[in-house]
């Protein structure tokens, strides 16, 4: 084929990657690793990496490159990888590198005060730094929103969620609305009745490491292409080759990190199984936040808190940790799946988890576009949360509106994510129950793979070839329809 | 000061240095933590750091600044710091880019080869990959040759012992080739009647690595600016705001763990300690391989193997080990400087293993200098091990020709640094105990201050201001003077 604008293209986007790799590491590294006082030199590694990758990127002949490979012949995935490419680019340089600096400048300065001021319970404090914070991302809004055509808030989130719009995410979370807060009422009636046995720790370290590490081997996470560690804050990093997740252990419950393991083994797994002939290319990465987060889900919520699930590992955690009655899968199915609104989101269970993220979408929706302003935040957070949870959360902001560290560095739009990801996970069972009506049998015997080879087919392999609508579509036979999320939240918590 | 020149060049040699934190942390996780199937993404991602550190250093305004900057008002310190930015750029600029290329692929080949060939005990198969990274050796010895106006070794040495020649090695060599065999006898025949205990295991291996960090601590390593971990191939890497030690450990035997860290630990201290405001730059690295080399053998042979050290330290080897015979301080001496010609370098002891330096080095000189070829190696080897040490190693290349990897990769010229590095620790030490007659007093008292105090403000924080004659000169009075170096090992394996 004569293609030499692409070839060029390919070439460019090739190095990237690499260099991309070293960022990666270096970024888990600094989670997992480094100690305190290499922490400068880090910050100022990873700032020049970012100055070169930039540079090759803002190439003042990528604009013709770009132009001429759109009239070359290329086939239907190299127009995809044009498409991807593309959309780098323009995310890469639209912004003017004045605004990209006062961004990093007043992100990391906010992100730092926050730190303390969050313990401190000081909004105040964190308000000053915030303010410049917003007015950092809304001028970013404004830029991306001219270029793009659509609302500024839209244009933030287009970056987590190409092609996704708030009219979309309002349609489905104020469906959400109006029957989450009675299911939560039904549930937590039902489960009132219920007596739980909690498990007596100490668990342990190692043996919660030997746990997780076992779970992940079950998950199908290739340890010669990745590790677990430990950060504070746990994650999926590194690179497709090489996926480094983490977790955090205390002794006195194993049952956050067992979980939290099975979690970011499912983004692990989405990266190594992304097509190992164009992970290195935009279009063989993963195909978006919600879609990431979708893996993570199908495996922590739709997999891993499933009776049936529970029921085949019980005998696991007991050879791990030792026998005692909690242990019981009946039991752990129920101390996995108690629902209990609370103040804090990543303290959530599966149902109230929703509540916080609308809250958190329906406020910095407003923010980005104009309609509030940051001091009007605590009297939103405030009302939402006494309406959807029922909570008082009125002078305390460090379990309120401080509790995240998403806003305090500008990732304004990346909340929906978390909700998407739980709804496509939702469908895409739905799609691997008609395809495989034996599943729960299946499961229950440890064959996990009717769902590792749908997700295999359907999402890891196919990575960024399709927009995301099309990706649904075609793994599912229709678009996101959250009647799936519904009906698998009522069928998990109603009708057990 | 009006120096736009220097400015300039100072400020794109922190690019360099930023950079390369990448690349360091990058290698450092290669060995230490890195899976298998990550290997071929990191190399890629080496590779494409290299590429743009080296058009930085290529860049075609660098030569008529370095030429600006040497009419710039510089201070001293500047101008040493020229002096090291023009040393980078000529060594990476003269070098055609064909030639790094085909080094790389050649070493890499061998290497990778080399890894199966030498447990095979297969020369003739890795004579052939190892005549092309020869090949390729000798082109770069040649280019830097004429460059320089020296001769094709010592153009390579140049790269890892600036301004040492092989006259002056020849020097140093063939004088302790007057006295080392005979010493060598002496020190078996004396130690032919001394009894010793042997130490016991099996060691946990937690519980040598708790005994390494205690010793790190005593050593005066900064954990919060470094770690210590675990690697096939022990080594000191990272960079100087956060070094990375590796050991290895086997159950069976904790003397080599625990001497390697006391090793590696004088590398780390070396790096921690280079001047904070100038470690960024070139004049702030550390001045050579063999000064490097100095200060672990400060740390491992004039410290760590003292009767005075391992008096202060055989309670807390009991403490973390547990109490035995062995561990008794004056059978822990015994044990640390205990003599035996063998085959292996990284075995060898103190006194035996400058003979295996001696001996790579005259082959590796005449290799590069065309006096020899590839193939007439073993029966040199056969020759000089017979002659220095009493062995045979006839037939056993395994054990012999083939036992080191710095060949495989086209490291010519490195062996030499490592009894340089031995000579400038006993040097330095005469000077110490000069300052401080009551040195072995404090020091069994556990106080290491003068050792250190003297490190720090005569090397350590010296770094690359000067040449490494002025360095030595300025700390010890003389240049080298390698009696000093008979002297120490005189007085540790004859007079005690």
């Amino acid at each position: 084929m004569n293609t030499p604008a692409y070839s060029t293209l390919t070439h460019t986007f090739t190095r990237l990657y690499h260099l991309n790799h070293l960022g990666a590491l270096a970024g888990w590294d600094q989670a997992a690793m480094m100690p305190a006082k290499g922490n400068a030199a880090r910050g100022a590694a990873l700032a020049e990496l970012q100055v070169v990758m930039h540079q090759m990127l803002a190439d003042v002949h990528l604009p013709s490159l770009l132009q001429s490979a759109s009239t070359e012949p290329l086939d239907a995935l190299q127009q995809a990888n044009l498409r991807e490419m593309r959309r780098d680019w323009t995310l890469s340089t639209l912004l003017p590198e004045r605004l990209v600096q006062a961004q990093s400048l007043a992100a990391s300065r906010c992100e730092h005060a926050w730190r303390t001021q969050r313990p401190n319970n000081d909004w105040a404090g964190f308000l000053a730094n915030f303010r410049e914070v917003v007015k950092n991302s809304r001028e970013e809004a404004r830029i991306l929103s001219q270029a793009h055509g659509i609302s500024p808030f839209d244009a933030l989130m287009d970056k987590y969620e190409p092609g996704t719009r708030s009219a979309d995410i309002d349609t489905l979370f104020d469906d959400v609305k109006t029957w989450l807060p009675n299911l939560v009422q039904q549930v937590l009636a039902k489960q009132s009745g219920e007596s739980v046995q909690t498990p007596v720790g100490p668990f342990p370290i190692e043996r919660q490491r030997a746990l997780g590490i076992d779970l992940m081997g079950l998950l199908g996470f290739d340890f010669e292409a990745g590790r677990l560690d430990v950060s504070a804050h746990p994650f999926c990093g590194g690179v497709p080759e090489d996926v480094r997740i983490t977790t955090r252990y205390t002794e006195a419950d194993f049952m956050r990190s067992m979980m939290g393991i099975v979690h970011e083994t499912g983004h692990a797994r989405y990266e190594q199984n992304l097509p190992a002939d164009r992970r290195h290319l935009p279009v063989g990465r993963a195909r978006s936040m919600g879609i990431h987060e979708s893996q993570s889900l199908s495996f922590e919520m739709q997999l891993g808190r499933s009776a049936t699930f529970l029921h085949h590992i019980a005998p696991r955690v007991s050879q791990h940790l030792g026998q005692q009655p909690a242990f019981e899968a009946d039991n752990l199915a129920r101390l996995y799946t108690r629902v209990q609104p609370g103040f804090i989101r990543i303290d959530a269970d599966e149902l109230t988890y929703t509540a916080h993220v609308i809250l958190r979408y329906e406020i910095e929706r407003d923010l980005i576009n104009g309609v509030i302003e940051p001091e009007d935040i605590p009297a939103l957070w405030d009302d939402k949360m006494a309406q959807y949870l029922g909570l008082d959360t009125r002078g305390n902001f460090k379990d309120g509106c401080l509790q995240d560290i998403h806003w305090t560095s500008g990732s304004f739009g990346y909340f929906p994510s978390y909700t998407l990801g739980a709804m496509y996970a939702a469908q895409f069972f739905a799609s691997i129950r008609r395809a495989h009506p034996d599943l729960d049998t299946r499961m229950a015997a440890g064959d996990l793979s009717p769902v590792f080879d749908w997700l295999q087919q359907h999402i890891w392999h196919q990575a960024s070839r399709w927009s995301t609508d099309e990706l649904v579509q075609n793994a599912t036979g229709e678009t996101l329809n959250p009647a799936h999320f519904r009906a698998h939240l009522e069928q998990r918590y109603l009708s057990l």
